[in-house]
């Protein structure tokens, strides 16, 4: 159940530099990324799979030295596009075409609008939003995570032009977005793995207009 | 599986008018969204749940008339703080301690941390910040709702200022950040519902640095 899932993960502070995530539980995880819906099926990030060590600890130290990114076995990075351009739309609704076997008008007169209009806001309102969709794939790489039994831990303390050089992303049109190292949880030097999971209670949550 | 779930799952563009979303599936797809991560554990975002057809409405009509709006039987607005402050942070910090009994050291100075950097920048980055978190709570609801097999249909297509103004957001430090409608599938009057879900390739969308 997602609610056992959810209850059982948590942003795990000490990874046991000893164990690694088997290969098919990373592409389980990154399959499920895959999958996340996101504004108009245009899927505007990547997902950079980090192992190499050394890349890792040049990563970490743009990122307060935080442990998990080489403790753990895997470093997950969502870089979303720097901007929505003419290209990447036509690239994804043709994708969309191709992979359907035929073109719907509807579908058609839809891509017309959005390079009526994407294109023409500024490079920085199209990051923006091309970062929310990939904080959907992050939701649903979590949730991934802990079907997999893998520890994860989320991370936006990081400098992110730092880690764009790292990894060469700005010569792609990438700027990162999140970290998150992938590994297993070393109880005995984690404060948070036996705190409480605090949430504002329901009625400071949800609201209900009947 | 969650596989099976995100493949189940689509932006669902019929709603059967007909059929209501039972009260116990509506609360578990929100309490996987009160249980969503997000930055610092500080959920600076709300969950609406709007079941009221007049308000559901008034709604649509700011959103182009989608239809899912009124014949889904939910409707869920997750909006964010519309800016971090430190009665926010600290409301926060205090409930975590109440919980857990205890103040932690180094949870105090994290909290300190915050309270020297978020409520000085200024409330349009704050809000951005938080909208990227709602947008955790999204994916994760998406998945919820596929686990209780109800369909959901994320917008974005909505005037964020008219609906802050009918749910009366703005008073309370909330600005909208997207639509969920709940409902059931319509097949016969749906143009998505049979059409292949289309991702762009691995290869695509996966770089690995080994």
């Amino acid at each position: 159940m997602l609610i056992d899932l959810l209850n059982w993960r948590y942003a795990t502070k000490k990874m046991d530099p000893a164990k690694s995530v088997p290969a098919e539980k990373v592409d389980a995880i990154v399959e499920a990324i895959r999958l996340a819906p996101t504004s108009s099926g245009l899927q505007p990030f990547e997902v950079i799979v980090v192992t190499n060590p050394d890349v890792r600890a040049q990563i970490q130290a743009a990122a307060w030295n935080q442990a998990q990114i080489t403790d753990g076995s895997h470093l997950l990075v969502l870089a979303a596009w720097d901007n929505y351009t003419t290209d990447r739309i036509n690239m994804m609704f043709d994708l969309v075409n191709d992979e359907r076997g035929f073109r719907n008008e509807g579908w058609e007169n839809y891509r017309q609008m959005l390079l009526a209009t994407y294109p023409q806001r500024t490079a920085e309102v199209n990051y923006q939003h091309a970062a929310r969709q990939a904080y959907i794939g992050l939701g649903v790489g979590l949730v991934a995570a802990a079907e997999a039994e893998v520890d994860a831990t989320p991370m936006e303390g990081f400098d992110p032009e730092k880690v764009d050089q790292i990894l060469g992303l700005k010569e792609r049109g990438l700027r990162s977005v999140v970290l998150v190292p992938l590994g297993y949880r070393q109880t005995d030097g984690d404060w948070l793995v036996n705190l409480k999971k605090v949430r504002r209670p329901k009625a400071a949550f949800v609201q209900e207009v009947v």
